[in-house]
C-alpha cells in the first residue's frame, strides 16, 4: 500500500535528470502539451517568425493555493504571459514552462494543472515549445511554482507602450476589477462567500487582436495584475508623464467582489486582475473601440472611467460621485503576497 | 537597530507589485541590469531580429548552495541558458530573468546575485532584457530560485540537433567532466577537499560560434548538466538511433574530482557541469574541430572520447583499458537533488 502510495508523489529523482525525470516528461508533460517543438526534447526549441519584431517576456507564478474557483496556476502561468505579450500588441507565439516542484506534490494535481495550461493555451493559440522540471525537498518551496515566457510578434503598424498615453486619451478598463484578487484572499481566509466570487483569469489575445484591428492607433494598454488597476494606472501616468483623472461611480464592480471588499476591509481599486486590461486611446475613437470591446467575450463590461490629463503629470486622481477629487496612490503596503 | 537588520532584508511587500517592489526593482535589478530594452518596465521587450530562424529555451535554478566555488546561482543561470541556445548552434541575444525570493533573503546576497548575472551576461554578450520578481514567505522556498528562459538567432547554414548523430561520427568532450556537480556535493556536505574543486560554470557561445564558423557542418551538441555525461549520451543515442561507444581512459576528469568522487563513492560520468559541452561531427572534421575548441578558454583540454556506430542504436558502451566493454545507463538514481 505504501508503495502505491509512492508512486503518485513527486520524488526529488523526478528532478534529477536521469530515468525518474524521462518518465514524467514522458508521461505527464508531453502528454498533455506534445507538440512537434517540445516533443523532440531538444536544448531550444527552433521556430520561425515572418515578423521581425518580438516581443519578449516572463514571469513566475507562486499563487497560494494552487486551485481555486475561476482556475489554478497553470491556467494562470499561460494566461498572465500571453497577456504581457498583448499588451505590446504583440501576437503572442510561444510558451515556456519551467517547473519548481515540492517533493510530494501528488502526481494527479501535477497533471490537472498542465491538462489546464493545455487548454489555456489552446484557448490562446499559442503553444508550448520548451520547458523545464526541477523538484526540491519538502518545505524548500510550497507546493508549486511555474514560470512561463512567451514570445511574440508585434505587427508593422502596432505601437503600443505604457510610455505613449497622450492628453485627451480616454481610459477605458475592459470589465470588472477585484475578482481575481478577492478570490484568492478569501480562499485562503476560508471565508463564506469565497463561493460568490471567482478569478477572471483568462487569456486577452484576442480581445487585443480585434480591439488593435479596430484601432491600430491605441496608445497604450496594461494588464492590471499585482498591484490592480490604481497601481497600473500609476505606471502609465509615470511613464507617459500625464495626469490621470477617474471616474470612482465608473469603475465596474461586481456586486460579489463588493461586498467580499467591504467585509475584508479591501478596495478593489488594489486587487489583482487577470483577465482584464486597461486601454488609453484618442478620444475619438473611443466609441468605436468601446462598441469592438463589448462585443468580445472577455470584453462584455467594458467602460471608459476617465480621462488623461497633461495636468499634474505623474498623479492619479479620483472623483467621486459628489465631485471631490483624491490622489491614488501606487499600492503601498505588502497585505497581499502570492496573489499570482 | 532591529529596523536597521530589517532593512537589508527582503519582506513580502518587495513582490506586492507597489512601492517597495518598485524600489527593489530600481536599487537592485535596474542598477546593475538596466538597459535600453529593460528600464522602461514594460509589460513584454521588443526586440528586431535579423535572422528569422529562432531559437527558444528555459531553465529554473535551484541550487544549494547559492553561492558555490567557481561561481553562484547567479552566473549559473545566465550560463546555462545561454549554453542551451548554443547547443542548437543559435547565437543568444536575450534573456529574461525571472526571481523567486524566500521573505528575509538578505538584500546584499541579492545584489551580489544579480552582479553576478550581469557580469556573466556581459561575458556572454547577451542582455536581460525582461524580468519578473516574487517573494514568498519564509519557509515556502529556499533563499532564491531563478529562472532564466533565452531567445537566440539561427544562422542559415546550421543545423545542430540531438537526432543528428550519424555513424562514424567523432565524440568529442570539450574539457573535464564533473567538476560542477562534485563542488555542489561536496559543499553541501562540509567536506575537507570542497576547495580543491571548483564549478566550471561558464558561457560556452563564444565556444560554439568559433566550433561552427570552422565546421558549420558540427552534426549534434549537448552541454552534459544534469545526468551528467552518461546521461547526454544515452540521450544523444536514442535520440539519433545511433549506437555510442566511449574510451574509458580517454574521458578528462582532473585529479581534484578524481580523488573526490573516490571519497564520495560517485562516478564522475554522471556528475552535472555547467561549463561543458559535447559535440559530434563527421570523422574527417575532428582534428580540425578539436585544433579549434583547445585554442578557446573553454576548450583547452578537449579530446576525442568515442565515435558513433551502427550497431547497438540507443545504447551507450565504454571500453576500459583492458578493452572490456560495458553499458553506459541514463542516470537512475535520484541522489543529486538541486545541482543546478
Amino acid at each position: 500500500m505504501a508503495v502505491a502510495m509512492d508512486e503518485k508523489l513527486i520524488l526529488l529523482g523526478h528532478g534529477s535528470g536521469g530515468l525518474l525525470s524521462h518518465e514524467l516528461i514522458e508521461k505527464v508533460f508531453l502528454r498533455h502539451l506534445g507538440n512537434a517543438l517540445l516533443t523532440p526534447l531538444e536544448d531550444s526549441a527552433l521556430f520561425e517568425s515572418a515578423e521581425r519584431l518580438l516581443a519578449f517576456t516572463t514571469d513566475s507564478y507562486v499563487v497560494k493555493p494552487i486551485f481555486f474557483p475561476g482556475g489554478d496556476i497553470g491556467r494562470l502561468a499561460v494566461c498572465g504571459t500571453v497577456n504581457d505579450l498583448s499588451m505590446r500588441g504583440a501576437r503572442p507565439l510561444h510558451l515556456s514552462a519551467g517547473f519548481i516542484i515540492e517533493e510530494g506534490l501528488p502526481i494527479d494535481d501535477l497533471e490537472t494543472i498542465v491538462a489546464s495550461m493545455h487548454a489555456a493555451a489552446d484557448e490562446a493559440g499559442v503553444t508550448i515549445v520548451c520547458g523545464d522540471t526541477k523538484v526540491v525537498e519538502k518545505h524548500a518551496a510550497d507546493k508549486l511554482f511555474i514560470n512561463t515566457s512567451g514570445v511574440g510578434a508585434v505587427p508593422k503598424n502596432v505601437s503600443v507602450s505604457v510610455s505613449n498615453a497622450q492628453p485627451g486619451d480616454s481610459v477605458i478598463v475592459s470589465g470588472t476589477v477585484g475578482d481575481h484578487g478577492v478570490t484568492i484572499l478569501s480562499q485562503r481566509q476560508g471565508l463564506q462567500f469565497k463561493s460568490l466570487t471567482k478569478s477572471d483569469v483568462a487569456p486577452l489575445n484576442g480581445l487585443v487582436q480585434e480591439m488593435l484591428a479596430a484601432c491600430p492607433g491605441i496608445h497604450a494598454m496594461r494588464d492590471p495584475t499585482r498591484g490592480g488597476l490604481a497601481t497600473t494606472l500609476n505606471e502609465i501616468a509615470k511613464s507617459s508623464k500625464v495626469g490621470i483623472e477617474i471616474e470612482e461611480d465608473r469603475i465596474p464592480v461586481s456586486d460579489a467582489v463588493e461586498r467580499a471588499c467591504e467585509m475584508l476591509g479591501l478596495d478593489p481599486l488594489y486587487l489583482a486582475n487577470e483577465g482584464k486590461l486597461v486601454v488609453l486611446v484618442a478620444k475619438e475613437q473611443t466609441e468605436h473601440l468601446l462598441e469592438v470591446m463589448r462585443n468580445h467575450v472577455y470584453g462584455r463590461a467594458a467602460a471608459v472611467i476617465g480621462q488623461v490629463t497633461s495636468e499634474r503629470p505623474g498623479r492619479v486622481v479620483m472623483r467621486n460621485p459628489f465631485g471631490i477629487r483624491r490622489t491614488i496612490e501606487i499600492l503601498a503596503s505588502d497585505q497581499f503576497p502570492r496573489i499570482c
